[in-house]
C-alpha cells in the first residue's frame, strides 16, 4: 500500500484524529493520539528544564503593532495569520493575531525584564499551539493550521553563548527525538533563502518519511541581535555600556514528531508504538474456553499484580482472541500477553512483541523483568532499523541527471553547490523547477568542504556540500 | 494590609505574573506560577483519568453556525466572545470564535461517534485555555480574558447516570481542590437565573477569599438533553429505538484554584506553598563565615544527597542569609534548611517550616523522613486552619437587617428563601440591589428544608435555605 493511503487509513482506524471538524485544516486529536502526545510533551519539557529553561505562558493573541515591528518577520508571517478583529459586539481598537510564533509577544517584555548581566541568560519555554493559515494542502499532524509545539526563547550576553545554545538545542533534539523516540534525523544549516523570518540563520532537523520525502521536525534559530534591536532588549555590561542581547528561539514540532512516530514504525498491521510512548504498554488477552472463564479471570488478576507500574489493559470484551490480537496490533500496543488454560496450569504466560510478533513463554515471577527486557529490545530494534533505513537514503551525486535519479530513491542527495548565501538562490530555483526538490542546506556542524568540485547546477566552484530532497 | 493590595503586591513580588502585556485582560504567567499551575493540572488530569475520562484536543476556533445552534447558549455567550474574521489577506467565509467553552465545538462530533449503547458513556477532558471578553474589571487569575481550565464533556444513556456523574465531578473536586490543594469549598445548586447557558442545572464549588468575598472555582452542569436535541446526539437503545443522550460538562478553573492557593495560605511575609505544589520544595541556605565556605559547600553536597527526589534549590548567591530567608519565605518555599559551622560539626541541619517558622535540628540520616513529616504536618495545619476559617464564615439570618450585618463579616449567610426557580428572581434582585450580594443557591446535596420559615425577602413560605454572599 502506498504510504499516503496507509497514513490516511491508520489515522482513522486507530482512532488518532477526526478530520470532520468543520473548520478546514483544524483537527480533533483523539485520545489514543493525545495520550502519546502528552508523553512526548513530558519528555521534551523535562529535557528543556534540565537545560535551564523555565515554563512560561504568554497570551495566544498578539497585537498587530508587535507583529509589524520586525520587518522581515511580518513579511514572512503576514500572509498566514488569523486575525481577531471583534470582541462581543464591538470592533477591537487594535486588531490581534493568533500567534503564529511568539517572538513579538514575548520580546517587548524581555526588554523590561533584562537590565543587567544578572538577568542573563534568560531561558524560557512555552508549550501549546500556534496557528498558521496554511495555503498548501493540509495533512493531519504533518501540515495543519493548528500546530502543537513547544517554543523556547533565550537571550544571552554574547554571540558565543547564543551559538552554544544552538548546539544545545540540537543536542536536546537528539536526546528526545532520536534517542527516546527513535526517530533518526540530520541537522542542516538552512540556506539564506529558507531561514526563519527575522533570523540570521536557521538550523533544522529533517527526518525521512516512508515515501522518501523529508519532514522538518525541529528548528533552532540564531536570531542574532535583530529582534533585540527592534524591541530594545539591552543589558548593562561590566563597563556600564548598554549592549543588545543575542537571542535564540527553538521550535520542536510536537505534531510532526508524532507524525514521524506513526509513520516510521507502523507496518501493514497498523501502528507500532514503543513502550515509553504507548497509551497501553501491555494488553492482556484471555483465551477462554467453555467453562474456564472464571479460572482465567482469576489468574489474570494474579498476572496483573505482577505488572504493576505499567499501563496495562485487560481486554475482557466479548470478541474472539483473534479479533483482539488484530485490534491491539493495529493500535500498536507493544506487548501482548496471552493467557489460556495451559498458562494457568503452568503458572506461565505467553508474551508477544508487536514489531516482529516473536512469542515467548514466561513464568510469573520473571514477568516484570521479561516485559521490561522485551520492551527495551523491541525499541532498540525499531530504532536501529529506522536508523539503517535513514542512512541508506543518503545519496551522493555530482551531475544533474544523477541527482534526478537519486532523488527518485527518496531521502537526501548530497551535492557540491555554489553557495547557500543569496547568490546561490538562482541555482536552487533551477533545482526546484526541474526536480521539485529543495536545498535543505549544509550539514551542521559542517562536514569537509568540497575540494575542486563544481556546483552541480552552475558549474562554478562549489563552496559547500548541500543536501537536496523533496519535502513535505 | 488590605487583601486586594496584598494580592497585587505578591503577584509582582513573587514573580507570578506580568500585567504589562499590551492586550487588556491578558496576562503573562511567569515561571514561578507556571510550575505550580502545571502541578495542579497534573493532579486534576490524573483524577479525571481515574474516573474514566480520556484526554482529547478540539480546535480553539468554533464556527459561528455551531455557536448559534443552541439558543440559550448563544444568548449567554454572544456578548463575550472574540471573533476571528480574517486569515492572511482574506475575509473568512464563515466567522469563527475563540472558544469560550467547547460544547458547540465537540457535540457535532459526538453525534458522529455515538451510535449504540456500546459507545456510552463517552467521557473526555480537554486541558487548555478558553477566552471570554470580560466587561467587568479583570484581576490576575481571578477574572481574566484568557482562562486556564480543564473541561470535561460526558454523554450517558440515562438521566440517572448523568446525575451520578454530577456527583462524581463534585467528588473529584473534593479530592483535588479540598484534599490535595487544601482549599475548602461548599457546593451549591445554582438558582435558575444563574446557571450555565444551555444547562438544566448548574452545581458550583465556592470558596471564600481572604476579603470575605466568595470565588467560584469549579462548576459541573447537568445539560440534560438540551444539546443532544440540538446536535442530534442519539443512541439506539435495546429495543432499537433512538434516544437522545444525557450530558454533563464540568469545568474546574485552574486559574482560580491557583488564585485561591495564593490567597488562602499567603501571609504578611508572602506566599506559603504546600509541599506538593511548590516549585522548589526545599531551599538550602548556607551560613558562611570567613574561611568556611568550602567546608560548608562540601557539607551541602552531602545534605543534598540526602534530599534526592525532592525539588531542592541550593542558594549559593552572594546575598546574606537574612536576605535569603526573607526572599524564599516571600516565594513560599515550604521548607528551609540552614547549614552553618555548627551544623557541619555536629552532622546536623536546621529545618524551618514556612508557615509557622518552627525550627528543628535534625540529623542527616533522619533528614528525608523529617522533611516529609514536616511537609505533611505543615500541609495538614494549613488545611485545617483554612477549613476552620471557612466554617466560621458561614452565618445564618432570617431578617434582612441581620443579613446585611452578617454579609459584612464575609462568607455566606444562610437564609430561608422562597424559590430558586425563576419565580424567586424578584427576591434575588432585591438582595442584589440592596446588598450587592448574590444568591449562591442551595447546598448540594440539599440539607434539611426550612419548616414554617418565611422567605427573608418577600415573607412567603420558604422552600429552601439558600446561601447569600458577595462574590468575585
Amino acid at each position: 500500500m502506498e504510504f499516503s493511503e496507509w497514513y490516511t487509513n491508520i489515522l482513522k482506524e486507530a482512532g488518532l484524529v477526526d478530520i470532520r471538524y468543520n473548520v478546514k485544516g483544524f483537527l480533533v486529536v483523539l485520545p489514543w493520539a493525545m495520550k502519546t502526545i502528552k508523553l512526548i510533551y513530558d519528555v521534551y519539557e523535562n529535557e528543556l528544564e534540565k537545560d535551564g529553561h523555565a515554563p512560561i505562558k504568554f497570551p495566544v493573541v498578539i497585537p498587530e503593532t508587535n507583529l509589524r515591528a520586525e520587518k522581515e518577520h511580518i513579511k514572512g508571517f503576514e500572509g498566514e495569520v488569523f486575525w481577531v478583529t471583534r470582541a462581543g459586539f464591538n470592533e477591537l481598537e487594535e486588531r490581534l493575531v493568533l500567534r503564529p510564533t511568539s517572538e513579538t509577544a514575548m520580546y517587548p517584555l524581555f526588554a523590561l525584564w533584562i537590565k543587567g548581566k544578572k538577568d542573563l541568560p534568560l531561558k524560557v519555554y512555552q508549550s501549546g499551539e500556534v496557528w498558521r493559515y496554511e495555503t498548501k494542502a493540509t495533512r493531519p499532524f504533518i501540515r495543519v493550521r493548528e500546530i502543537l509545539w513547544i517554543e523556547t526563547h533565550d537571550a544571552f550576553a554574547t554571540k558565543e553563548e547564543m551559538m552554544e545554545q544552538v548546539k544545545k538545542d540540537i543536542m536536546i533534539a537528539e536526546r528526545v527525538i532520536q534517542e527516546k523516540c527513535g526517530i533518526p534525523f540530520m541537522v542542516f544549516q538552512r540556506p539564506q533563502w529558507d531561514k526563519f523570518a527575522g533570523a540570521d540563520n536557521t538550523y533544522a532537523a529533517d527526518t525521512i518519511m516512508p515515501d522518501g520525502k523529508v519532514l522538518q521536525i525541529a528548528t533552532t534559530h540564531e536570531l542574532g541581535q535583530n529582534f533585540s534591536r527592534v524591541f530594545d532588549i539591552k543589558y548593562m555590561d561590566d563597563d556600564g555600556k548598554k549592549e543588545f542581547v543575542w537571542q535564540t528561539c527553538y521550535g520542536p514540532g510536537i505534531s510532526r514528531i508524532y507524525a514521524a512516530l506513526i509513520s516510521l514504525f507502523g507496518d501493514e498491521k497498523g501502528l507500532v508504538l514503543s513502550f515509553h510512548f504507548a497509551p497501553f504498554q501491555v494488553v492482556l488477552v484471555p483465551v477462554y474456553k467453555t467453562d474456564n472463564k472464571k479460572k482465567i479471570d482469576e489468574y489474570a488478576e494474579k498476572v496483573l499484580s505482577h505488572l504493576e507500574g505499567f499501563r496495562v489493559y485487560y481486554d475482557r470484551s466479548e470478541k474472539t482472541p483473534g479479533f483482539k490480537y488484530n485490534y491491539w496490533e493495529m493500535k500498536g500496543v507493544p506487548i501482548r500477553i496471552e493467557i489460556g488454560e495451559r498458562e494457568v496450569d503452568s503458572e506461565k504466560v505467553v508474551i508477544v512483541r508487536r514489531d516482529n510478533r516473536e512469542k515467548k513463554s514466561v513464568g510469573l515471577k520473571d514477568l516484570k523483568v521479561e516485559v521490561e527486557r522485551c520492551a527495551e529490545q523491541m525499541f532498540l530494534d525499531m530504532k536501529n532499523k529506522a536508523r539503517k533505513r535513514f542512512d541508506s537514503l543518503i545519496h551522493e551525486a555530482e551531475k544533474m541527471d544523477e541527482v534526478e535519479k537519486k532523488l527518485g530513491f527518496g531521502g537526501f542527495v548530497k551535492v557540491p553547490f555554489c553557495s547557500i548565501e543569496m547568490d546561490g538562490k538562482g541555482c536552487y530555483e533551477k533545482i526546484k523547477e526541474r526536480m521539485h526538490a529543495e536545498v535543505r542546506g549544509i550539514k551542521f556542524p559542517e562536514e569537509e568542504k568540497p575540494k575542486n568540485k563544481k556546483c552541480v547546477v552552475c558549474g562554478k566552484t562549489a563552496k559547500h556540500f548541500v543536501y537536496l530532497a523533496r519535502q513535505y
